[in-house]
């Protein structure tokens, strides 16, 4: 059996892959720039207590944690061995893989507050790491994109950012996206208006598991968790029921007692659902009460992304979060963000054969090796045209010519040049069209003017 | 005391860094695609054992180890007791950040040996990590741009990457750079010639310190380790004269017995210094019989940059190697390729005042907010302004005017649009320039137009 050296769910990037993510890349960036979204980059490895704690006891889980570098066992008592591997980890290792990257983005602002001007409209593109399961769609590394304005509640901000979402999933020309918007706030009334004995995180990460396991089992799940029945059965019919925005806050309002967070939760939601410029939307947004999103940081609203056929996950999840700058000891500022997952975007844009077709066009010009001296001929006119930004490439070896043709047909090349004796002696070049299999024979000069 | 939240030797990039970085890459890209390498990228995260032994004993200290996820207890047994750090990491540690991009190429290349079209030349960027102590041009997380091409032997790649380098640095327009070359087999030649009790590996490391810690102390080091004092009085001798590369290859062979190693060694530096094109060249290429290189995986040319002005170690290296996918199960495929430094490139060109200098622009248009009216007004503009590819903003709060007009003076916005209620009553905007001053009342459209 062939022995496997690469990781599952750690990706490599072939040519055409990289040219495809580079094209969806310029597309994002583009925007970002045109939102007046200002680059910046975060360290791939935080302190781990930076990580911990952030995205609730299941995201904890998939954080990959670093060695300390040296000999940790010598800061490891002899305590150590009644220790389990979670609190032998928080002794031996003192750094871990972001997860993603608002976290670090919170950690880079409260760092540098002293030189940011607030509002900070910031952009990041980078790998973030999970120690999840690998699947389709599910990498253990995989590249987000994030847009976020930190420093002002103001709701224009959401506003801003979903005709962002819009822009780029139009520009990609993706047309089967449902955008799922909704506010943490109505989730949290909801949940402050029946008993229970646990906490709004805890029942935020139930609910965000309704797409995979179905309300029934989500039901259970409540129960089990201790839930009241009252507050299960008005979960089950608030999930089930088909009915236009306003029958449902109706709904609502008709069995539970109002509340701050539902008052508030429903403001918001309606600010945002009336001051989009919905002549200039293209996407279909949907409101969703069952969005929760299992990210604990997340405090009004809350945004996803899927895409109707394929069956890939989120394509982009966001929200907003006001108090995650306070684990740094910065407090007060509230912020709202989008992360859109590059690799998804790659799947969809794949399976609906949307990329472009010119990607995987290979090399211009192939020189091909007759011997040192024909070689060093042939490298003198390769350095010329690169100098008029016409790529080229020289065969490194002195074989067949054959087989430097055949490299030239794998690699696409669009024309082969050949110097051989012949040519020195005439100072001529032989340019052979791998197209139309057309064949010339001119000055290096002809060639370079008819460029 | 402020707490610090971040690594060292971990950095982060503010806006005009990002900039500033992806400037140099564009330069770097640009000659990679002319060059006809192709894009790719491998994961950032490899099996502990491909890194393991590839970078020497020094080198294996500074990879850094990601802990098992879940119970890694486990998999520990009862003599975990005994255990020294190192022994323990082998079992709760099964991966690790990779250290350069070179070995991860040739897993990728020995994984993937089927698809692929030999020669091949690819190029990939990206971040790699090492456990060392940070300083100045040091750090423990930087970007590395490599450019290889594997599959051949043959001497003319060697030249092609020697040009690449040279079109890349004289781009930039840094000037103070030498470009130094030798060969391995030469010092290889050189260190069989004497007796000793050590690795050739550990005597590379060693010479590779020279910069460091000077000659003497090299002498000191290598007689230390059990190289012969014949040996070390040659070799001291041969790092002080100033000579032709000529007079220096007569003294090597006047004082040693010509072996397969000095005489390849020789004839492939000969064959790379006769077939550049100098009269293409502007760089300086220097001989220098000290340059080892630390790296391992090294076995003919060996390549280095520095600056001269800066103190900031080498903003390039690069070499030949003919075993590195052995380990990965493939056999009898060499390779030379190049890295740059990106971090230390940019900390270069900031020394050398060589960064253009409109990379700090500010933002286009600022939209004032006068109120949820005026706002939404202001936003259908930017949604059209941003089609036509100008970059704008609406400051997301309605607060006082002085606050927003100092927001966008910090912000470098060109202009200032302001729409409020007298503008809206007459259909018209005002606009204000940020940098004369001018203020002018016109219709939205007359703005367009003028664009």
């Amino acid at each position: 059996m062939k022995k496997k050296f690469s990781l599952s769910g750690m990706p490599d990037f072939h040519s055409l892959e990289m040219k495809r993510r580079e094209y969806v890349l310029s597309v994002i960036k583009k925007h970002f720039d045109l939102y007046s979204f200002f680059p910046i980059s975060t360290s791939l490895i935080e302190k781990r207590d930076n990580l911990f704690g952030s995205y609730g006891h299941d995201g904890d889980q998939l954080i990959f944690q670093i060695l300390r570098s040296g000999d940790y066992l010598g800061k490891v008592g002899s305590d150590a061995i009644n220790m389990n591997s979670n609190e032998l980890s928080q002794i031996i290792s003192d750094k871990a893989l972001r997860y993603d990257l608002t976290v670090p983005f919170a950690r880079y602002l409260a760092e540098n507050r002293s030189l940011i001007n607030l509002p900070f409209r910031r952009y990041e593109v980078g790998p973030v790491f999970r120690a999840d399961r690998p699947q389709k769609g599910r990498l253990r590394q995989f590249t987000q994109c994030d847009a976020d304005i930190i420093g002002s509640r103001s709701l224009w901000s959401e506003i801003e950012l979903i005709h962002l979402i819009d822009t780029i999933l139009n520009e990609l020309q993706l047309e089967d996206i449902i955008v799922k918007i909704s506010n943490r706030k109505i989730l949290e009334g909801i949940f402050q208006s029946f008993s229970s004995d646990f906490t709004f995180s805890k029942f935020c990460i139930i609910i965000d598991k309704l797409d995979k396991i179905g309300l029934d089992r989500v039901g259970e799940l409540l129960l089990d968790s201790g839930f009241s029945t009252d507050g299960v059965s008005f979960i089950k019919d608030l999930f089930t029921l088909d009915k236009s925005f306003v029958q449902i806050k109706k709904y609502i309002f008709s069995k539970i007692k109002p509340n701050d967070n539902l008052n508030i939760g429903f403001q918001e939601l309606e600010f945002i659902l009336d001051n989009l410029i919905s002549k200039e939307l293209s996407i279909e947004l949907q409101i969703d009460f069952s969005l929760a999103r299992g990210i604990d940081y997340y405090t009004g609203t809350i945004l996803e992304a899927i895409s109707i056929s394929s069956n890939i996950g989120s394509l982009l999840g966001g929200g907003r979060y006001d108090q995650l700058t306070e684990k740094f000891n910065v407090k007060d500022i509230s912020g709202v963000g989008i992360s859109f997952g590059l690799d998804r975007l790659c799947l969809a844009l794949n399976d609906a054969i949307l990329f472009p077709s010119n990607l995987d066009e290979g090399i211009e010009y192939l020189f091909l090796n007759f011997g040192p001296v024909e070689a060093r001929l042939a490298l003198s006119y390769i350095l010329k045209m690169r100098q008029l930004n016409i790529s080229c490439e020289l065969y490194p070896d002195e074989v067949k010519i054959n087989k430097q043709m055949n490299y030239a047909d794998k690699r696409g090349a669009k024309f082969v040049i050949m110097i051989g004796e012949k040519e020195i002696k005439q100072n001529k070049i032989t340019v052979k069209n791998m197209i139309n299999g057309d064949q010339k024979v001119l000055s290096f000069n002809e060639l370079i003017e008819s460029l």
